[in-house]
């Protein structure tokens, strides 16, 4: 089975079985459509990547380590569009959670799926309670404090942020939360799959700092220009366009490159590369760089 | 010690443990603001005190199973607070989290509480996995799907609820993954501790919707009338407030009379009714009746 439906499979499996019976169907609803809405799956493609790539032995553990991965994903997507941060209208091409469900589903539903997350896990993990705990401590470091994803949001919320700081917490803690749960949920050591976490999630940053200037509403199903607007850290803004690719393509490499000697390195690499390539396609980049040489005002965004 | 000073000075330790170092300035200042602001405390000292009754033997597992249960209770207070539910400008006599933080910073904290409490049993919790584990079900029960208490708010939120399972979820839960935890801290039993924590957590429900009739702003610290104002199932317009009385003395008998036979039953049974008449003083409840009964058009409220 490719990677791609595994985690689907895995995701629709794990969600009915957290989510119980009885529960409000509004809040549920408004749940699953925070998750299946045609992500592209990539932290928990790496998660079941790196588990294979470490002898997987506990695949059930292994599919919710890569589920509890993409649910405080999903979480933090349906909190950010909410209209005290993005305000965004879609997602995915289609309504935000807070859109089609309205504000209070949409935060009960967010903070939900954080709890889901860890129900995931626990239903799971029942044989193995040294890895489900090992498991439990990557998730929260890649959430909460002092350098998860909410930080990571935060230090949006502060006077002074360090762009390296804010980019590691904001993307990057749950790509590395990613990498480690692979390895975690084969018992292995998670030390050498952290740094292939953290540039990928670095990597992710740039690129949607790169896409916000180009622009891509229609690419991306979700509004441009918001980094702007918001007035928030952002590599395009600080190392200008061509500097942001840069950087980019250099955490491709760095997570390339990170990728320990395995049965599947190559796989590995491959799927870091493709990913790469679709973050930002390297022949609309071209195009956007040549329309703004012939009309360089429309760089000023 | 006594249970309060435990549960204030094990929430100080753990809460800083689990913040680390390196976190948003911020957002620490906004999650500090959400749960040192004068609490009661009551479902970490139901934790405690139930532990104790079992015979506690890890008290350092203990004080994080009572600090985790209140980290939640404060995360859904900061997101009950908020603009898209009761947008309460006050608590406990201070400003909300959102009004003195904005909503961005409120939300995250609510969040990144969320994630502390797992934090919290996590540190806690490396020496005994099992205990670990089973603390971090109930504590996910009492919480997520399919009854916990964000299960709870979102049947506000649904067309249909049922007033009993509406207030078992949105109250009840939270107090049955505390009464539970005591035990299950111990590696006791939790079953002969639920009925505690639900009838309690019920007759909680039941008391703020008496409350919310009597309008004590100014005792509560917070803005009444507010069942009537956001449509909410209440006990209260649906039994009457003479009713509503009578089934919150039912529940806190109910609570008193199911604390199993132990050593500490006596002391239980002393916080429980302590609780009751600081829920709802009678001196307090007789003299609303006396005055009602004077001017009957003050009942309308």
């Amino acid at each position: 089975m490719d990677l791609l439906k595994r985690a689907e499979k895995a995701l629709e499996f794990h969600f009915e079985r957290a989510a119980g019976l009885g529960a409000p169907p509004r809040l549920v609803e408004a749940m699953r459509h925070a998750v299946f809405s045609g992500g592209a799956r990539v932290r928990p493609q790496l998660v079941l990547s790196v588990a294979m790539a470490c002898g997987e032995d506990a695949p059930e553990l292994t599919d919710a380590a890569a589920c509890a991965v993409e649910l405080m994903h999903c979480a933090s997507l349906v909190h950010d569009d909410m209209p005290a941060f993005d305000n965004a209208d879609i997602r995915r091409g289609r309504p935000s959670v807070h859109k089609a469900f309205g504000e209070p589903l949409a935060l009960l539903a967010g903070d939900a799926l954080i709890v889901m997350a860890y129900q995931v896990l626990l239903n799971a993990g029942k044989s193995d309670p040294e890895r489900l705990v090992a498991l439990m401590h990557a998730l929260s470091a890649g959430v909460g404090l002092p350098s998860g994803i909410v930080a990571g949001q935060a230090w949006e919320c502060e006077v002074k942020a360090d762009l390296g700081q804010y980019q590691r917490a904001k993307t990057g803690a749950l790509f590395v939360a990613a990498t480690c749960s692979g390895a975690l949920c084969c018992a292995s050591d998670a030390g050498p799959w952290a740094t292939l976490g953290a540039s990928l999630g670095e990597a992710y940053q740039v690129a949607d700092d790169i896409r916000d200037v180009m622009g891509q509403a229609i690419l991306l199903g979700k509004p441009s220009g918001q980094d702007v607007l918001h007035a928030r850290p952002s590599a395009a803004s600080e190392l200008g366009l061509d500097g942001a690719m840069a950087h980019f393509q250099s955490l491709i490499e760095l997570a390339i490159a990170s990728i320990p000697e395995c049965s599947y390195r190559e796989l590995l690499q491959q799927l870091v590369r493709r990913e790469a390539e679709r973050l930002v396609p390297s022949a609309a980049f071209a195009e956007f760089k040549r329309q703004s040489m012939l009309a360089p005002q429309s760089m000023s965004a």
